[in-house]
């Protein structure tokens, strides 16, 4: 591949649309249906596919075949996608639209957006399990395994718990680390975390692209806030709506701190990776994307 | 073990309670505490634990040793428990209680319950990934594959969506069966499947265990249609609101036609494992209580 990162971002969203395209349940019965048109509905809305590019990207620093790493990536980005439709119902975060079109729920009705998500965690272990995922099992136990814990009440959902659990609270800045970790940094771990799995990486460089995925997680959702606040005084409504009363890193740290912080935790990202030399290229190119994007 | 059905079923809740209890979150950290609360709340609750038992029984079938078929036993409860936190909520069967208590959502609130719910399945995959659940990876591999198809849409959640769609609607009985099968068939098929998966059984057998399971699945369904009816006539509450406008074995069949074929589908059930000979004693004698029971 190499090249131009956003062009790549692009491919990489193509190969998983149709991939997941495959995967997912045609819902041919009638009675099937609803379920399979939910389920696929959300999960191939356009998206960014940071999860499934770290996945692939980092499968290829460990000579992983294709078929194993997007396996593994589209089981991960079920995951990501159920945690959105969780996250969007009226009980949790009440949000009507997602990746620019009305969310699940919306779009269906609470009980289908509720069973699309069941139905796409589960499927995601399904997928892990498969044979076509890797030759060994052990490979295959040991990546469920990971995104178990990276999802359940240890990681994601943990996160999710907190972060609901802290509308209108003052969370020092650890306290916002460790959310933060939880929610969003566990499953982007994880998403590296996986192409080493599958590639047998040795765990010191197992390590080093789980602390990368760590470092840019944090920059990420910095990232992701200072976009929020730039929206609040823009009058953004889209992106205003979620940053209402939540504890953020521009709450705590203000929005100059913040800025610095991402940028000096997206040097750290690329500092880990600096072993595999060139063949990382585009994951550095990543670490600077997600503090420079403007969405 | 042998002796009496009653009290092995009673030794099964409390082995199991004790084994669920190590397995779940201690919630010591005031910001997981509430999670952990809930996950604790809906499956340490009183229940049948009939799918625990039947896990363990046909463990026993196999030569299982004790802690693989409690590993197993457990991932398959908390699968069962978080399906029915989710049915319960508001947005699907709208159920104030469950186990004679309040119901995870009105304990907690919805939010914690949808949570509590997606924690308690991805936990069950985390265990099953575990080593302690068998010292062989592809066993460990079988039985997640085996119980993600079982919960996933073409199972649990799968019979769950048509279920919701059935309300007031003329099924035929074998749209009823269909969605029995899914919506609880393939958990109760998997709950012995998984005893016969850890001892790597031959797939004759295997077949044998998984046919007896549909079959006490389907009796055990009937059975609770019919007391359902009967507590319609008795006008006994917290029974009645679950067979409003639900299509069911008795609307189907009636009730005399139903009680008999709850009796030939426990006959066949038990016919399936004469090759058990005295082994499955227990297992017969659930065949036979499955469709006696009063509750």
């Amino acid at each position: 591949m190499g090249g131009d990162l956003e062009s790549v971002l692009e491919e990489v969203s193509s190969l998983l649309y149709e991939y997941m395209d495959e995967l997912l349940p045609s819902g041919r019965s009638p009675s099937e249906a609803r379920l399979a048109e939910a389920m696929r509905y959300s999960a191939l809305a356009p998206g960014k596919r940071l999860r499934p590019f770290l996945t692939l990207e980092t499968a290829k620093l460990f000579g992983v075949s294709k078929e194993s790493a997007l396996q593994a990536a589209a089981a991960i980005e079920f995951v990501h996608t159920y945690s959105l439709i969780h996250d969007d119902l009226p009980a949790m975060d009440d949000d009507d639209e997602r990746r620019g079109q009305p969310s699940c729920h919306i779009k269906f009705d609470e009980a289908t957006a509720i069973l699309a998500g069941d139905a796409l965690l589960t499927l995601a272990f399904e997928i892990l399990a498969d044979d076509s995922t890797h030759n060994s099992n052990a490979v295959k136990v040991e990546l469920i395994r990971s995104v178990a814990r990276a999802s359940g009440h240890r990681g994601m959902v943990g996160g999710q718990m907190i972060d609901l659990r802290s509308d209108n609270k003052k969370l020092s800045i650890n306290e916002i680390i460790h959310l933060q970790r939880l929610k969003t940094g566990e499953l982007f771990a994880v998403s590296c975390d996986a192409g080493a799995i599958l590639g047998n990486a040795p765990p010191n460089l197992r390590n080093m692209v789980k602390a990368y995925a760590h470092d840019i997680g944090l920059s990420f959702q910095i990232t992701d806030d200072l976009l929020d606040a730039e929206a609040a005084n823009d009058d953004d409504s889209e992106r205003l709506h979620k940053s209402e009363n939540k504890p953020t890193f521009i709450t705590a740290l203000g929005k100059r701190k913040a800025k610095e912080q991402a940028k000096i935790l997206s040097e750290q990202a690329k500092d880990h990776l600096k072993v595999f030399g060139r063949k990382a290229d585009l994951l550095q190119q990543l670490a600077s994307y997600i503090v420079d994007r403007k969405f």
